[in-house]
């Protein structure tokens, strides 16, 4: 998998700091994790194939997640887009885009998919053979969900010196690599596991922005490669946290800890702070392994 | 009057080309006119103080006119804003506003004043002690208006050698400055033109984007100081000028010329151009006075 941070910090964008929006890379697909303003422009400097996203994921209709929607739409329309478009929100966000359209004027005419979401429990959303998507439920101000990311488990690997010990026709090892046994014209029968190795781990992402510190979410996110938690806040703000439904530092930390991830993303940074390497500093007194996100920045896992 | 462009590329934003959104300064009131994504970010660039501004100009509902006015709404709330904000647009634009205010759990604390636009006929939507702006109605792909800001007539000016040939006391300056004669204790009548000068002339802009060649609104920006007129393509791309009714450079010029205004601002520009001075030749073929708009520019008039 691979992540690219196109904006990580809290509320408004700003000169320097853009609003939350990510790109996951798994296995050939490319996922939009939300959509603050700006996003388009962010994608544009990375040089993304606009044509290339073909699901876009909204955590809540706030405007830092939210607002760059609409005109992304209207962007790949006027670059005379053909592909399918699904976008995976909460309720409302069909019928916010489709009065935008209409207001506009303008008619797409590339499919538009909407997967309105309700549900306060987690649910797959989306699979193919690739990867599967499920929600997981937060808890801020508004309906919210996080996103997790899995890696369907991939081909066997052929264990090319013992497979060679057989008279096994190469037109067979597709076969293999899906964990078949293979019958030789002798009759014999090779068992799968003697001629293969496992197939490399399959990566899990957990993206969960905006939340209040929410246990609950623990057992969803159980040993996953990695952890995007926002921390909106240090410690010693910790009273806004709770007023304004967001966590901190520590609080990402703990989620981490408990879930045993490898490695913590921290952000959504509210901007009262200057130095970032105190949310690291912070949640490294909980848990060890911990990276800041930063508007371009990439994580390969 | 100050203009400062803050974007002025059509279609969509791109990495250095943000798309329409000016700021207008008369008279110590900041008009804010079109507002398309980004507009916000360009306005922090600017240094400008949100709060200044309380009115807002929507010339149509196309995105890059448009989708940066909910995330700036949102910012205004954000830190805080109690000053009353007033928005002019097409008919929707207080739904479409609305909507996203409502899925966003969102309450803004600030007076939020719609004023919606449904007139084909120019009309006078603003009126202060400063200046006045009306509608010109434009021919785009959707309903969209121009918009004509005029500076009122300013007091007349004291010819304070010919003030001091009287024995008028000072109190009465302000009244002179209005214009009214002045009856001095021995019951003659000096008369106003006598001692005061003619005020500073008033300026006016005009800003006309999206439209197609339309002759109408010559009358309607007859003589203004700056014009603003949309030049999307060159006259070898006139087809699609008229396909998707915006204008041509020289087709700009010679509104310009027709209206004898003083300068032209050329701007609007489709991105398929790489060297914009070609628009600048294009249309000083048919009017000298002509300015490109550029990101970040000011004009002072």
């Amino acid at each position: 998998m691979k992540l690219t941070i196109l904006g990580c910090f809290s509320a408004t964008p700003r000169t320097f700091n853009n609003p939350t929006s990510q790109l996951l890379e798994v296995k050939g697909n490319l996922f939009l994790i939300d959509c603050g303003e700006g996003t388009q422009v962010q994608l544009r400097k990375q040089k993304i194939k606009f044509s290339r996203i073909k699901h876009i994921f909204i955590s809540h209709l706030h405007g830092d997640h939210f607002y760059g929607l609409p005109g992304l739409i209207s962007t790949f329309h006027l670059l005379g887009r053909e592909a399918e478009l699904n976008i995976y929100g909460p309720k409302g966000i069909e019928e916010a885009i489709k009065l935008l359209l209409k207001l506009s004027n303008s008619w797409i005419d590339f499919p538009l998919i909407f997967h309105e979401l309700t549900s306060k429990d987690s649910e797959l959303i989306l699979e193919n053979e690739k990867v599967e998507v499920r929600t997981i439920p937060l808890d801020h101000r508004v309906y919210t969900n996080g996103f997790l990311f899995k890696e369907k488990e991939g081909e066997r690997k052929l264990d090319i010196a013992k497979v060679l010990n057989y008279d096994i026709d190469k037109a067979y090892y597709q076969k293999i690599k899906k964990g078949k046994d293979i019958t030789l014209d002798n009759g014999e029968v090779v068992k799968n596991d003697e001629i293969t190795l496992d197939p490399m781990p399959s990566k899990s992402y957990a993206f969960c922005s905006d939340t209040r510190y929410k246990r609950d979410v623990i057992p969803l996110i159980k040993n996953v490669n990695v952890l995007y938690h926002e921390s909106t806040f240090l410690e010693e703000h910790q009273h806004l946290a709770v007023k304004t439904k967001h966590s901190t530092a520590k609080e990402a930390a703990q989620i981490a800890k408990d879930a045993t991830v490898e490695t913590l993303i921290l952000g959504h940074y509210s901007t009262r702070y200057g130095d970032l390497e105190c949310f690291k500093e912070e949640a490294k007194q909980v848990f060890e392994a911990v990276e800041l996100a930063d508007d371009g920045k990439e994580f390969d896992f």
